[in-house]
């Protein structure tokens, strides 16, 4: 016996949310009945808005209202640097970092096993935006998984073709990390990137 | 920077929910955005459904999309038996259990500390259906928690006051559970509530 189809209907959508289960979506649910009604109300406009309005930026494929992102159509980012990434999370964790060339972003990996190939992550606009011949050099800013690793090297063999700089971004210690704790892959990689101190 | 002030505004909106930070926002907004807006629009439409209709029962304050809840309406539900719980989700905790009373749902727990009294859990509409003549013995189900304790403290003084019986659910080692891993204040409960073996 269920008090409410309604509720039953929401806890459901509820758990199209990722990392969101049955027991999140209830107490999700509850606590928005009981004490947020207009943050729901909020949040369903900006979910129709968002989903309406947002599509992907035909020059570098990241979330954009206007077909050209503001990275994109902006004067004052240096068009010479492109930097390859997986995620628009990632091109915020990079612009954070003071980064100010443009992007393109993969929204995803290569992946043969989930069958992610060079379409789905549609690297043609990426060789298209290289062709165009403002591209100076290319970093690479996968993630260092063996997925990001691979789509990392399959971008570079693309970008040497076409005789265009391509760079890795360093692994090695994260700031204020200590040896003690860091794993060997990544102490390995720190002395092998060691650099002249000044 | 920033691609598109949609994006931010849905991952603003997003954190309406509890336990959802800036970090889970971004993440939920991205995976909508791209890989499942139809999810995203039918979770806009199953809040505004649920947010327009779902209102509470005014007999038991249970959620409920009519002024009486399917439990309280209904004519297969043993009215002698109320059962006193804190929040919906307990109703379905309890009904798993095979309970085949009614309820009063007090949608949290007295708490002086947060300016929360007897008004708040509308005690009033539970001394009225008390009144009503109907119910034998009311049930003590709020949670082990010092809130639910005094909570249920409170009310049994009413019920009492009514001349009603008045039961508290039993404290005891849980199904399955393991002497040695039950703490001690449940183990001494356990034996207080000890029944003879028939």
């Amino acid at each position: 016996m269920s008090t409410s189809p309604r509720l039953a209907a929401l806890i459901d959508a509820l758990r199209c949310m990722p990392g969101i289960g049955r027991k999140s979506a209830q107490r999700i649910a509850y606590h928005l009945l009981q004490r947020d009604r207009d943050g729901a109300r909020k949040m369903a406009d900006a979910l129709v808005e968002a989903m309406e309005h947002i599509g992907h930026c035909r020059r570098c494929r990241n979330f954009s209202e206007t077909p050209l992102c503001d990275f994109c159509s902006s004067e004052r980012r240096d068009k010479s640097l492109l930097c390859v990434v997986e995620s628009p999370a990632d091109v915020h964790a990079v612009e954070e970092a003071g980064y100010k060339g443009v992007y393109f972003v993969l929204m995803g990996h290569l992946s043969p096993l989930d069958g992610i190939g060079p379409d789905d992550l549609e690297l043609d606009k990426l060789a298209a935006l290289l062709d165009e011949g403002e591209v100076q050099e290319v970093i690479l800013a996968t993630n260092s998984t063996v997925e990001g690793e691979a789509t990392a090297h399959f971008i570079s063999e693309m970008v040497r073709n076409r005789k265009r700089r391509v760079t890795r971004i360093a692994h090695g210690v994260p700031m204020g990390g200590e040896l003690e704790y860091v794993d060997s892959g990544t102490l390995s990689e720190a002395f092998a990137g060691r650099r002249e101190v000044l």
